[in-house]
């Protein structure tokens, strides 16, 4: 089965379609969430899947280095060595190097760094971003790209494009022939300029991927300055190919893509936050951490499809992040693992019947009214 | 529904029977995970269910502290507080309060301490630790006692053994009638003194207590010494209440005590090994860290009745503990909740069937083979 995508349904610029692969199939717009290390944090697979995830991202760098690329495809690559026989994205290793590894070192050949596990000098090239990808058999490839940090200067945001456009090119040939029915997605970069978003958008577009990203945001711009680019990078881009937003992010931010014709994301924000007494809720973000939780007999949403947010009281996701106590941290990330997937299912149907917007005000009305939220 | 216990059948010194409360039948032998501060640790209820566990411990002292008795029963009791419907046992905070409180005090009147948690001095006297438990609304409680760290004088021992019983004669007044239905548990004690330990039981098998525990050992002491204390107390004790040995232990501790007449365990065992990479299996105990698991596709056991011994394999849980992913000790704790739960229900089964021998032999020998075990 080789790997494709069928749009089923547009709703002003947001888009619901389907990704079909190798594994099975992905319902656009789609939450990936992440499994860095070959685990999505404190979170049982079972619960993972049943929380609606149809895709899991991994990262290469992390696999690369530990257990190892090679090993993981001498184990039957990552869906049987992690048992998720579900659809796999994994990213091309670029971004943690930019943000993990010490020593990094650029050049057109591409990125040196040293392990921030056992300080062994590594290289990772194009070719070798994608064989790895190869080897851990993902159903979606990332090409190699360098992310440069905002801001910087206008020359210094082209260069890493432009190299990473020369990079396409190589991970491009390098996974052709060689990964049958996978999918390389090309990233489009060029940092908070809509012009050289643009100029890479277009270049990728001519390489023909049969999916594109959106690299560099969600580094620390505002909202706006992404929404901007994103508008600027998906207008370029062709209608019948997978657009997939990189690391995005708040519910607020994916709401907002969807509306400008997102159909992929992935964030550690539902494990990470969850891990860190932060609930995602129709109501709005809970801190259950808060005092006034302590004595709370509510659950945190007696009507979500959660049963850890319908059973547990609040009371007690309190005690057990007061008490430091990790299955708090494993039932907020259930939590929002569901509130996530919820938040994008809702989309695909408000979407496909024409209500999209209808949908997105009344997702924010419930975030802003914090009725029963008990002052979050 | 009054609290009960019904012998069903006798295998030599074994038992098999049948513990009855308001909140469910618990079938002896019975282990009782850990469920310190109301959660049995990085394990979800359900899995803690799944596993056969027909009955929680939860721990005095730390509830008492946190979030408070009095608090968890105006949240409706414990069992409603963390949502498990089932028998719950608790200790009375004596053991906890020698092992974690600083600069305690024991006197008459009970023990004054130091909370591990801010600081404040505590008073826990037998009436107080009964009341905490009443609170709590545990179906099983424990009478407050004195436990002296083994090697001690045997005076020091006997003083600590006749203040246990006068403590008891105290819980026991201040529990009868403020608890219709439930139980309240003397415990013996007497250190490794077999006379003294006689002595204890005497006295409190004269108390009438519905069940009887004993106490103050699986402190550092032999198999042997533990074993002879067991067997000088339950000589002493009537047929017809339940045997709680208290902390204990291995799985070779637990068959050993189970065929000199013990019905009831508790251990952080399964849980606290698991967090820490050792599996507990029928080719015995598996340290999943060692590096020669890292290429292993071979699940822990692919008979196991646990879905997580059976489906992954030790490649994969040897990664999640080399790369520092709570998964790992989840995982493992729960294969070893089942592996336990799964001990004491073949132990039942053989009881009741007069081949307890048989079976204690047959684990003894899977344990010795280690086929399969991989090299442990």
């Amino acid at each position: 089965m080789p790997f494709s995508f069928r749009l089923a349904a547009a709703d002003g610029a947001a888009r619901a379609g389907e990704i079909d692969t190798a594994h099975g199939l992905v319902h656009t717009p789609a939450f990936m969430p992440v499994g860095t290390q070959a685990s999505v944090k404190g979170v049982h697979h079972d619960d993972v899947r049943a929380a609606g995830a149809e895709i899991l991202l991994g990262n290469t760098y992390h696999l690369m280095l530990r257990p190892g690329a090679e090993r993981v495809a001498a184990l039957g690559g990552l869906h049987a060595f992690m048992r998720w026989p579900h659809p796999i994205l994994t990213d091309s290793g670029g971004f943690q190097v930019m943000s993990l590894a010490a020593l990094r070192k650029v050049t057109e050949a591409g990125v040196t760094f040293r392990s921030h596990l056992d300080g062994a000098m590594v290289e990772l090239s194009p070719e070798r971003a994608t064989q790895v990808q190869i080897l851990l058999g993902s159903d979606i490839a990332m090409q190699l790209d360098e992310c440069v940090r905002l801001p910087a200067d206008r020359s210094e945001i082209e260069r890493a494009m432009l190299l990473s456009l020369r990079w396409a090119e190589r991970c491009k040939r390098a996974f052709e022939a060689a990964a049958p029915g996978r999918a390389l997605f090309g990233i489009v970069q060029g940092g908070d300029d809509p012009e050289l978003r643009e100029e890479s958008a277009r270049a990728l577009v001519a390489m023909d991927f049969p999916g594109y990203a959106v690299g560099g945001l969600a580094v620390g711009e505002t909202q706006e300055v992404m929404l901007g680019i994103v508008e600027a990078t998906t207008a370029v881009l062709p209608r019948e190919r997978p657009r997939y937003l990189m690391g995005v992010g708040t519910p607020a931010d994916i709401l907002a893509a969807i509306g400008r014709g997102i159909d992929m994301f992935d964030c550690v924000m539902p494990t990470r936050n969850g891990r860190h007494g932060l609930a995602f809720t129709r109501f709005g973000p809970i801190n259950i951490k808060n005092a006034h939780h302590a004595d709370d007999r509510r659950p945190l949403d007696a009507e979500s499809r959660c049963p850890a947010a319908r059973e547990f009281s609040r009371a007690y996701l309190h005690h057990l992040f007061r008490s430091g106590e990790v299955l708090g941290g494993t039932l907020l990330s259930v939590i929002n693992l569901y509130y996530y997937q919820d938040l994008v299912a809702g989309a695909r149907a408000a979407i496909r019947t024409g209500r999209f917007a209808d949908y997105a005000a009344a997702v924010r009305e419930g975030w802003a009214a914090k009725r029963d939220a008990g002052g979050a």
